[in-house]
């Protein structure tokens, strides 16, 4: 009568929207300040000036604004995009092999479609944002995880070194990382091409690196977040602005493929026929043209910092286990019991609403999004000493 | 290296994008004024002025119109576009069985993957929009094309009632038709239900209408275009704002679940998994909240129907045989040879870009869209009369 896969994809619908659903409903109830919501990343800092600004000015002067662009975005937003990633890191990439996307979301499941064929594998490195499963097994591939280091959150290369198969196309990288805030230092970025260049060559096909960069200019501390097509020539890169603009509701972000990658020319022809067979006619025109009035322009990341830190120093002084965030809006934290799920359940009595780590392919921790307000940070914190306070007396 | 299927449908691009690329690169040479680019639907009519009212006012007013919706869309807009349907045709739409899209285009994507499981058929009576092919097959779906009656163009009902089968669980319809222009009337609607509620019957499973509807309000001459689920329980609506409020460029639209379809519940479900599984996180948030400020709005119509008139009593004085278009901006005009590609070839020698009908799975034929500006009409006028009169001279 139905597709059954899509109904149990429709049922199940994600933990963190499940939370963040629950959290709707109890705010009605409750009030908006007594619930601590930190299930979604749905940024609370406001977008900068330029994005609304941009907007109106468009729709004031521009005739022709919401027709049509060519199904691979318009021209001059693509020259821009391919213009602006050349100046800020030194490459060589062209317009033609930018296609522009209705959000990563679109950008991932574009690209999987493009590069997959039935059966083959996807990397994605554990702890790992939960879609990229749905997306990979909707291009028909197998998602295969990989572990982490359990102290610092990078890949456990021994187990990367050992999944790679002759069926891997891909591997997802996502640094500055969701659920962890974890980013891969150039080492670790050497490691990993070190191996995958000696397993493509094994293999003797290329096996391409998906990076999902919503977060890219979301680090601090003077992190430097590197580049990956600078070191792997078989590098697509997904891009969104959601994030970095705070839009995440509005859906705009592209893909750009690697001057150098193999077959590139063919992967961008794929690109545009998945784009076309997803129903994806091209990404929202008035957004686009945004895109060149904003490009390099960031909310003001400060506040994540300030919220990063607050929430970071009082977790560690009231006892928890917390890995450092250097980046993105996310902090693990290890749960207070073996079972993250009950955990998060147990916080639910303070109203503290905390994605349980099993969905991101990890147990035992719980993520928290800080892209809240620095209110619910501040007021969340004694709740979050009684509920440390509550485990200790449990012993 | 790369999906050997996506890259198919990116280098084949359409029919009617290739002419509409063509045209583009034609005018940059010859000037806007000399090319007649009658390829693509990309309303030349303004949107009315309650758009970019309503999108200013959104931005100057809603501080959080950027965020994320939840993924079915905007608990009001759902509401909103509920309780318009069911005024404006009477109906008892539930905002439960309503889910935004990204256009159209996504609408038919996501439910032919709600509906659709592998080998399934999907019946579509041509000529149809060629997009459907690609759409169905992207769901794992097969295409059944019904011929129509070649002098009316609605379809052969023998055909259609021989071509079900016990795999056929949707039929495509799509009335105001692209490309003929045509617009099913009540009988012909309850003809079609007629014999569905007969097969249905016989294979004891649910056969699903989904609606195609883009162009329900552009209908001319008082023409009434039935509304198919008060006709038959189990119609899925496709709808897009695209053409109704010329905004094709940007992406909004929605599902409606027929109220009492079966399994409504189920296929909300599987229509939410599927927008899912296909990247779509919610349709984009500031054009969803527009839409609660222009329900029931259109851009001017009377422009279409004034340039239907123009083009075809002048087609039909010199000599063309055209098909009368009572709705949509579309329309199709029998070739004057037989292969319509040669015409089509043919016919640049003017300037003149028709699409041939092969595309749309019918042949002889060629598609003018005429949502393009009255001048463009009028000055193309002498050159329809110079290509009859060459293929009159040739015999």
């Amino acid at each position: 009568m139905y597709n059954h896969k899509m109904y149990e994809k429709g049922i199940k619908s994600s933990a963190i929207r499940e939370l963040f659903e629950y959290g709707k409903l109890k705010k009605q109830e409750l009030g908006e300040d007594k619930v601590f919501d930190f299930s979604i990343g749905n940024p609370n800092v406001k977008p900068p000036k330029c994005v609304n600004d941009s907007l109106i000015k468009l729709l004031e002067n521009d005739e022709h604004i919401h027709e049509y662009t060519s199904a691979p975005g318009d021209l001059n937003v693509r020259i821009s995009v391919a213009e602006y990633l050349n100046k800020m890191h030194q490459t060589t990439f062209s317009h033609n092999f930018i296609y522009m996307t209705t959000g990563a979301a679109a950008a991932l499941t574009i690209s999987f479609n493009a590069l997959l064929n039935d059966s083959d594998e996807a990397i994605v490195f554990a702890p790992f944002f939960p879609e990229y499963k749905v997306f990979v097994e909707s291009a028909n591939g197998k998602l295969i995880v990989v572990n982490p280091n359990c102290k610092t959150f990078v890949p456990d290369y021994t187990d990367f070194e050992n999944k790679i198969t002759e069926k891997t196309k891909v591997v997802i990288i996502n640094s500055p990382n969701n659920p962890t805030g974890v980013v891969y230092s150039e080492d670790d970025i050497k490691e990993i091409v070190r191996i995958l260049t000696i397993k493509a060559k094994k293999y003797n096909h290329p096996i391409y690196i998906v990076t999902d960069e919503p977060y890219r200019e979301l680090a601090y501390d003077d992190t430097v977040v590197p580049f990956i097509p600078n070191y792997y020539d078989n590098t697509i890169v997904c891009y969104s602005f959601s994030k970095s603009l705070s839009l995440p509701g509005e859906r705009i972000g592209y893909i750009a493929i690697g001057p150098k990658a193999s077959y590139a020319k063919e992967i961008f022809a794929a690109v545009c026929g998945a784009g076309r067979s997803l129903g994806y006619v091209c990404a929202p025109a008035l957004f686009q043209k945004m895109v060149i009035d904003c490009l390099g322009q960031t909310s003001d990341i400060n506040i994540y910092k300030k919220n990063r830190d607050l929430l970071y120093n009082a977790l560690v002084e009231y006892g928890y286990e917390v890995v450092k965030p250097k980046g993105a809006f996310y902090m693990f934290v290890k749960a207070l019991e073996s079972d993250a799920q009950m955990f998060s359940d147990y916080a639910k009595k303070y109203q503290l609403l905390l994605v349980p780590s099993d969905s991101f392919g990890y147990n035992g921790y719980v993520r928290i999004s800080y892209c809240v307000s620095t209110k619910q940070i501040v007021d969340s914190l004694p709740f979050f000493k009684k509920l440390i306070e509550d485990y200790k007396k449990r012993g």
